[in-house]
């Protein structure tokens, strides 16, 4: 959420002679996305993102995601493209760092999505998907299940800490979910982070999906339940909109179509996906000294909203 | 240098109706400038810079720094704007935070200046210093000679933490300034942080100043040696470019001749500036942990410059 490298003008200017796109007119860094350098750039060309990636990118993970992107913004899906080089090549270094340089699309994140918005990304969701099942490759999902798992117990008794009981309220979860979780739904590659932040709107039409350096290859429901989690819910997950909630399930099956397998599992799957942030919440709360600059998110936002999934309250949230 | 306060995208919405600059269309936190958090935004009547002002900046120096870059600008330099909302105002609470909107420049700032780019500095800075000789506010500098007193006390022996012997540097040469400081050469109000971060360049053209939170009232040519310390030597501090140092001067005495009394305290002024950013540069070296995320820029880079406008090899560079 910073400038981690900070390039200087003249470095910047130089490396943007590989590609057509004029001269260096602006450059500014940009405190946005997972921990990358981000700055947003301007040439005779346009407007561009230049990341530069961090340590929670692996570099040999960038084709997959660069061939991800280029493969939904072919579909028409609301995907802004690596710029390629005049070699062709979309992956650069730059100061030391693996590098992109991403168009730019206008648009703008809301904390509070309307319902009208949260159809729009609905439907933006189900497209991608649509537009996944023929994209070739793979990545493992490496906060899946197991993970799980393993983040809990790496964790221990240090997860009541944060809240009393809370050890016990996730190695239960662990094991109803691990008794429970769905088989032989459909698979493809997720984004798996589709917070609002993650889409950019102008009204309430979505006009960018961005940061899919969390895409990988799952339950292909399960990232609409990671949505689900994230958007219908305050912050705080005090409180649940069943208006944004149906909008966003009926903007999704606009698309692509629940099958009743999928509609059947989904209240398991977004337990799943409250965990999921529950626990690398709870590890970075842990793990992070509460002085530092940057923003702890609070594990318990997440406890809230498994409470509410395993609730006889959700019980029809899925149904309608 | 970083976004310390976050604007929700529907409170900047919100916030942008009070003035005649369309929709919010684009919003990201950038990372620049003195400690405030700043937004690029787009709406559909272009771009803008959205400051909301934090612990560095008094509400109360506003009104001063509005009307700065207001003459500024209306004299015809290269000063973006403050905006005015429908009720002709230009200071606004944003997230309880004074807040500005300021006219977007293109243009990029260069680590290390040409000389051509110096001049076109050198020269705006000349420009500058002619139109605030109608400036009617004064502002007092709070990192004037008194104020390096009573820095240099309030750290004492700890600045031989940083550098053997550094106390009894700083201290001999307070003496010396002190016995030898200017006391009737013209005054105005000055930038007084003039780095090559604050200039945006277009090509060699000087698109932008920026950033004039330390604008105060003191000695105008000590305006011209802060910007001398900060184009004429390598960050570090370790080698001197005569040929920006003369592009600097010639630039700025082509916009606004140096008297003869100003030309002779050149070398003494440049002592001063040099240690104003030893001083300060010790303190923040002294009270922010090693480990914390802001990058703590190094004092002795300033010690360097400090002795060599001290030496013999500077006899002749405000001279030529």
């Amino acid at each position: 959420m910073a400038v981690y490298t900070r390039v200087p003008a003249e470095e910047m200017a130089a490396f943007l002679t590989r590609f057509d796109i004029g001269a260096l007119k602006s450059a500014k860094g940009i405190a946005e996305g997972v921990e990358n350098s981000n700055y947003l750039i301007e040439t005779d060309a346009g407007r561009f993102i230049l990341t530069l990636y961090e340590k929670r990118v692996n570099a040999s993970d960038l084709p997959f995601f660069m061939a991800l992107i280029d493969h939904l913004a072919d579909a028409g899906c609301p995907v802004p493209r690596a710029v390629k080089d005049r070699g062709g090549e979309v992956i650069h270094q730059l100061c030391g760092r693996p590098a992109c340089l991403i168009e730019f699309v206008p648009g703008i994140s809301v904390d509070r999505p309307s319902t009208a918005a949260a159809h729009s990304a609905g439907k933006a969701m189900g497209q991608m998907h649509r537009a996944l099942a023929d994209f070739p490759l793979e990545r493992r999902n490496s906060l899946s299940l197991p993970d799980w798992h393993r983040l809990a117990n790496e964790m221990g008794s240090a997860l009541d800490d944060i809240a009393p009981g809370l050890a016990r309220r996730v190695e239960d979860e662990l094991a109803f979910l691990t008794e429970n979780w769905p088989q032989d739904l459909p698979r493809s590659v997720i984004h798996a982070d589709l917070f609002p932040d993650n889409v950019l709107l102008l009204g309430d039409n979505v006009t960018g999906i961005i940061d899919f350096y969390f895409a990988s290859t799952d339950i292909r429901a399960y990232d609409l339940a990671v949505m689900h989690s994230a958007w219908c819910f305050d912050p705080a997950g005090d409180s649940f909109d069943a208006d944004v909630s149906d909008a966003l399930q009926s903007g999704y099956t606009s698309a692509l179509e629940l099958s009743e397998g999928e509609r059947m599992a989904m209240s398991i799957l977004a337990r799943g996906a409250a965990l999921r942030f529950l626990l690398t919440r709870a590890f970075d709360w842990l793990n992070t000294p509460a002085d530092a600059l940057v923003t702890r998110k609070d594990p318990l936002a997440y406890l809230k909203r498994l409470d509410f999934y395993a609730s006889a309250a959700a019980k029809d949230i899925f149904a309608r």
